[in-house]
């Protein structure tokens, strides 16, 4: 059993060190490959892909896993490397090769027509590019054997949630959300944001972005921050880099882009190095992933004490810029709440409205209760009963994410489970540091990422995700620790 | 056939996109790689440079080509691609992989150990593992099956040279070199080389190079330009990327140096794109390389007629920097000769002096007619009779090269063939177009671009290099026009 073990172990240290390389082809692709190098790149993945996948399904991995599944033997870290290595095995041997292959060519495709179809605002375009890649998301699905077919996709983004167990999370978190953000709508001097949208330069929005990643703990020996057009963290352990983007009329976007991908970075760069290459070495889930990407960026990094010790220094970097500016009204700038037409420019409480309404539309597609040719209905209805809003075309509707165009169906709900995740962390870190807020307040940050480290990174995926928020924080997932956050947060900012 | 000689390019072309990465990792590693990083991409390496080899020495590959060696139904361009696969196949068929891993992780010491010997100038803590690489250099040389063991590694870089041919090459260019010194060495007046040692700050050096580099017809759309300790070129036809070192203090190191890599990557981006991913659609040598880089850096680069044009605009680059130097004085600053210890910054005139004393040595080590214990002994008495010089210590004589260290033997002779076919190509291209002077001088350098394009580079390794040389000179190469090219100019600039 013990030289069955280290084969998978050895066999599966390959496929993570090819899987490494993919990200690095990726980060080079966003950030340094000269434009013409596109038609290149594309077969330096396709060829990485098929390599992978043929050891992935390997019949011999298979029989190890096999004979390993069955073995009294193993201790709790070795039965999690097997159960997730047999995940994984299964899955990929379960989906037949021409299937991926013709997902992957049907995305590509669909991605450059949706491209063209937002900026022409023509959904009828789009819409049998889509019809196409809901068909082989649901052939996958069957492929994959549960009753469920969004069941099937969703375990591929965050293994152990259900449809069920998020319709039964979101009804909790909707109504509650609805009626803050009817409140919020009642304040009598609603916070603005002007503050925030005068001309600060990027190199100095760089250097103070630095150092606040330096301080949250990202290791810049192990890393680097570039910009791009869409940030994004890639790599893991010794070589997680971030990347951002700057807009000089707008301080909050690369603020809090790097506060988020730094989160991210701080979970890969704190992972376990013994558990380095095996099969549960690495992050959790998509969900436990942005609890800590969110985390930072939110529940620390627009909280008061944080900025506290902070404004002072972000005033210092770009002088005479926010000298007028108060502490409290640079709070209340950087929480204002306000619904919009977009995702990702959306407030915390507006935010998992978005998610929601994005999950009920695509669980009722796959589960065929909704046909793409009434999807844009159904989303601004969708839109007008949870935000109040009507999107004037399509571009600003239904069309306004890549995620359907890159054929991920079960991606959505994992941005809301990591707000989620994110508050109910925070509940538990403050049972542990009573006087978190004077630390905060003083620059000590190191408490949190140690806590972080200690409690949920370098277990990596020793648990699956429902498991590790016990094991954190006594209790099971629920909407609950986040709907206090907000609602404690806002009434006070927002002083209704 | 038809069917057998598609399928092998179906699968060489999966390898060419794993070498693609390679070099990428490899760029990365140089370039943007964060230091911690080290461990991880080590691993990297090692995982493709197995799939490679796996994919290279396939039986079914081996089957292929076996059948379609004998077929008499190929065109020229076909047989190439038979001809250049078979000989990668066999090689690495032949050596076997636990060899080839034995190398390498020698070599991977024998560096470190190198580097450190060097700074503490001991030649001694080096030498053990200079022999353990040089005893595996002739295991491997042995199981290739040819008489001769430095030609069985000289195939490796410059396939169709021979000791043999080598030594003679050199018997005719020794003698002519010498000469040439003791003559330099008479001169009256000496240029001197202080003014590119004032204070040229890089980011001027750097705009002025990426407009010289663009000039050449170097692509920045398929390739980009950064900074790195060692300048290198990497990849090949849509993205090739150069380096280069900046030295404020002297203004030839990077302005030759990018002129040099960028030489390297007009070859990469002027290969045949019909030929892209096939076993004969890769430059043609590593002597033929180093004559593109060779031929921008010093034939054009370092003439007269290029910077009778380009001397003005170099002025304009660095405001007030040159104002008292006059073109003249700029010429012979940049190609002045001076006997010196170190083959990187030597000159036009010397530079080949050291690469055949490397030779000699290194042919004579692996001829088993020289002893590694007396390497240093016999380096020093090269180099007194050769260049009248003495080494002080071993760091600036027999430790000075990375290329023992890391197991190359037989690599540094393709320096001089560089030199040497850059040199009698010139002689063509003058033929060819007898007014190159004259558009040189005007800043017309597309001519000599599109004749490289359209006689060598397009050709990719469609004949050997020795064949490449008479097809595009008439000519089997020889040390004459190097030599006739070095009097004539030498005799010029020195007045002597």
């Amino acid at each position: 059993m013990r030289e069955k073990y280290e084969l998978v172990l050895r066999l599966w240290g390959e496929i993570q060190d090819l899987r490494e390389i993919q990200q690095l082809l990726e980060w080079d692709l966003q950030v340094t490959m000269p434009p013409a190098g596109a038609e290149q790149r594309s077969r330096h993945l396709e060829a990485l892909a098929a390599v992978i996948h043929r050891k992935l399904t390997a019949p011999a991995l298979g029989d190890l896993l096999a004979a390993l599944e069955a073995s009294p033997r193993l201790d709790e870290q070795e039965r999690a490397d097997v159960r997730e290595a047999v995940r994984e095995h299964r899955r990929a041997v379960r989906i037949p090769p021409e299937l991926v292959a013709e997902h992957a060519r049907a995305a590509s495709l669909a991605q450059q027509v949706w491209q063209q179809a937002r900026e022409e605002n023509r959904f009828a375009d789009f819409r049998p590019h889509l019809e196409h890649l809901l068909d082989l998301n649901r052939q996958i699905a069957a492929t994959l054997g549960q009753a469920n077919p969004y069941d099937a996709l969703l375990e591929e983004y965050e293994p152990g949630e259900t449809e069920a167990s998020l319709r039964s999370l979101f009804q909790e978190l909707r109504p509650r959300l609805v009626r803050l953000l009817d409140r919020l709508r009642g304040a009598a001097t609603p916070p603005g944001a002007a503050c925030l949208q005068r001309h600060f330069p990027a190199e100095a929005q760089e250097a103070f972005n630095r150092r606040l990643a330096a301080d949250l703990g990202y290791d810049f020996s192990a890393g680097r921050l570039d910009r791009s057009a869409h940030p994004f963290t890639s790599g893991t352990l010794r070589d997680v880099r971030i990347t951002t983007r700057y807009h000089e009329r707008n301080l909050g976007t690369a603020l809090f882009g790097t506060l988020h991908e730094a989160g991210h970075a701080l979970y890969e760069q704190g992972l376990d190095p013994e558990a380095y290459r095996r099969p549960a070495g690495g992050a959790c889930s998509m969900g436990i992933h942005e609890s800590q990407s969110r985390l930072w960026e939110n529940l620390i990094g627009r909280s008061g004490p944080f900025w506290r010790h902070y404004f002072p220094l972000l005033r210092q970097a770009f002088p005479g810029l926010l000298d007028d500016v108060t502490g409290e009204e640079f709070l209340r700038a950087i929480n204002r709440s306000q619904p919009s037409l977009n995702r990702v420019e959306a407030d915390e409480v507006t935010y998992n409205l978005h998610i929601i309404l994005r999950f009920e539309l695509e669980s009722a597609l796959v589960g065929n209760r909704l046909q793409v040719k009434d999807l844009p209905e159904a989303w601004n209805a969708g839109m007008t009963a949870t935000l109040g809003l009507q999107s004037p075309t399509d571009r600003e509707g239904v069309l306004q994410d890549i995620h359907w165009a890159a054929g991920l169906f079960g991606y959505f709900p994992t941005y809301t489970l990591g707000n989620l995740y994110a508050a109910q962390f925070v509940e538990a870190l403050r049972r542990d540091l009573p006087d978190l807020d004077d630390r905060l307040a003083r620059g000590e940050l190191r408490p949190v990422r140690e806590w972080l480290r200690e409690r949920i990174h370098r277990h990596g995926r020793r648990w699956p995700a429902p498991e590790l928020c016990r094991q954190v924080t006594g209790n099971p997932l629920s909407a609950e620790p986040a709907m206090n956050y907000l609602e404690e947060k806002y009434t006070r900012l927002y002083c209704c």
